[in-house]
């Protein structure tokens, strides 16, 4: 591949955040920083695809950070100007090349092509790409369980 | 956002994997399950963006599963038909309507805009979207640490 080749392949959204927060300036940086739940609202195209999952599952939810910078290759993390200057690979800006944002969330419950998860800090209306079971999640290095 | 509307941003490739895999039917299902390690081949556009990382990081490395199919919304897990037909939402079938690969690896070493890193299963020729610290990987789910 080309080093400036462009995916052809876009994301199609398979749903959409509905959450209380709005603005990405009221979001906390993490969901385990005080985030609060929120609903995905899963496209009916692509209901079918949750079909297994049930309230307590630990997942990984991806965004894309649609009010992201995508020229931004180093950050102070955090924001903070007392932080050195960073790669963003390094940290979890949703300034980067591809914001795509991961966020690990419990299911709380299942109505129909809606999820509620949480806490997750991704505001209203932040498209979802991908929903993913976390695999053993309390050792998430380790090689234990049985991923399906 | 409408149902159906495609993301109008496209990814774009940050590296590609260089690995001895290099076919979809040699690789393991996840990278615990024996897979090697690999080297990340950083487009120099965006090396600016690994400063800061160092063998031994715990990274999350998201690739784009260019082999995959993408109209496929349930699956037997595992390819194996006994398992009964699941959402692939609640599975890690690369088979799903964007197929982000989702790789926890560690670093084995830095040289200029190369990473090795391992053990992944990613075959060889696999564009890299995005790459993450890992977040109290050890403890994924749990407020504890203090992430970038």
């Amino acid at each position: 591949m080309e080093e400036d080749a462009w995916l052809e392949a876009r994301l199609r959204p398979i749903g959409v955040i509905s959450s209380e927060l709005t603005r990405r300036s009221e979001a906390p940086r993490q969901g385990s920083e005080g985030a609060p739940d929120a609903w995905i609202e899963v496209h009916p195209w692509a209901a079918e695809g949750l079909q297994g999952l049930a309230a307590g599952d630990e997942l990984l939810v991806i965004t894309w950070f649609h009010q992201a910078c995508r020229d931004v290759l180093r950050v102070h993390p955090r924001s903070d100007a007392r932080n050195p200057l960073t790669g963003v690979f390094a940290t979890r800006s949703p300034d980067r090349p591809n914001p795509l944002g991961l966020h690990p969330v419990v299911v709380r419950a299942v109505d129909g092509n809606r999820l509620r998860v949480g806490p997750i800090e991704a505001i209203d209306g932040t498209p979802v790409v991908d929903i993913k079971p976390a695999l053993q999640s309390s050792s998430f290095f380790s090689s234990r369980g049985s991923p399906r």
